[in-house]
């Protein structure tokens, strides 16, 4: 039985208000491939930031000191930096023009994910959605009122420590447990899996940007044939390790 | 154009000596899903590993003083443990009962990826091949002395920093880049892409997971329809970040 991806193509421009669920299933319906319940959709979070209204003119932005003088220092636009502080709890890491920030959700991300590229214009940044999970559910439940059910993730692209390359990971979920545990299973020599927890919702993004690609403007992905069960308590916390349990933050 | 993934079901119990190659075609053909030109066959590594023999037998290590003492205050194996170390060219974190390695390879993971729990036996442990890329090269020699011009990776399945649950990675290639570049490239409205390189070959392993699972016995995935250039170049080499560039290790 084989897993099928789909990159949904024709999606017009978002902008704040677009209704995505409408634009993602029509798109999907023009393009010969209407959603089917028990697909997973995966929805690159820059379209549901912008739908959100989470773009930001950076002239409206006073830096602070801190935020200017780094700035300055690494040839940096110091309101991007000041609305990158702003987006943080916390710095973990700040190493020449690098910042890796701890995110309001829990991410560990560079620039606290904001986007300088995909504004649409200059002097304008995307912020990551403030509820991913919320997000999903949202377009979940448009879809299930249409009689679909349907997982939906929202993605973003993340570098990862000691691995060169970033990979999209899962920002929000809805629908669909995040982690597939093996713990309490055996394999058939009785011994406990060394595997012990699989972030099937990283991997169900990551896939769905191999038929995406940051470049072909196709920021909505379709797995269809991954068998999940329905959880609609389902929500992207499990994955994000606590500080406490965390040796590298 | 949609990308498909199918797990390989049928093969045999893997052994030293098992030429996969041959194991993993005949099980695809009998499969009703030959192998193909432009494919992209992950296998997981720990059947690459018995057919290369890279089985320790823990009754034949003789631990160290560091091992046996680690070892006993966590209620672990020191044989066990001893291997790990010898895996190892650098300790990245030792924790409670958690041991973060460097391999010999460059890979960051728990216990220098050393396997008890898939040894097949007791008192056995399962080791990462040598060199997961010639493994991989060999794959892809071997299939194209056939006529098929087939990517290989040789996947594992890590913990991550940051984040829950493990995801599966590539640890050896052959054929393809694993890193797909965006640098220079432009968006429409001429910004640089926020995205630089992504890493294709990790959300290819990671995909291929889906279908494989850890408890199905299913340790070979095909990747349909996804487009690569062929690059017999090719290594796991640029993914691996090195220290001097990383700030979590």
């Amino acid at each position: 039985m084989a897993v099928e991806i789909f990159g949904v193509p024709g999606l017009p421009e978002i902008a704040a208000g677009t209704d995505l669920a409408i634009a993602i299933a029509s798109a999907a319906a023009t393009a010969g491939t209407p959603l089917a319940s028990g697909d997973v959709v995966v929805v690159t979070s820059k379209i549901v930031s912008k739908a959100e209204g989470r773009v930001v003119e950076t002239a409206d932005v006073q830096p602070s000191p801190f935020a200017a003088e780094w700035a300055a220092r690494w040839d940096k636009d110091p309101t991007v930096i000041e609305i990158v502080l702003r987006e943080a709890r916390r710095i973990v890491r700040q190493a020449g023009p690098i910042l890796i920030t701890e995110t309001h959700h829990g991410f560990v991300c560079a620039n606290s994910g904001v986007d300088q590229s995909s504004s649409g214009a200059s002097g304008r940044v995307v912020l990551l959605p403030v509820d991913p999970d919320a997000s999903a559910r949202r377009l979940r439940a448009a879809w299930a009122s249409r009689g679909l059910d349907v997982a939906v993730i929202v993605s973003d692209t993340f570098g990862r420590a000691w691995r060169e390359g970033q990979t999209d990971i899962a920002i929000g979920i809805a629908g669909l447990d995040p982690i597939h545990s093996y713990i309490g299973q055996h394999d058939p020599h009785g011994h406990e899996f060394r595997v012990q927890a699989v972030c099937v919702a990283d991997e169900l993004a990551g896939a769905a940007e191999l038929v995406k690609g940051n470049v072909s403007r196709i920021p909505v992905a379709v797995i269809r044939g991954y068998p999940w069960t329905p959880d609609d308590a389902a929500t992207i916390a499990p994955v994000l390790r606590d500080q406490s349990r965390d040796l590298f933050r």
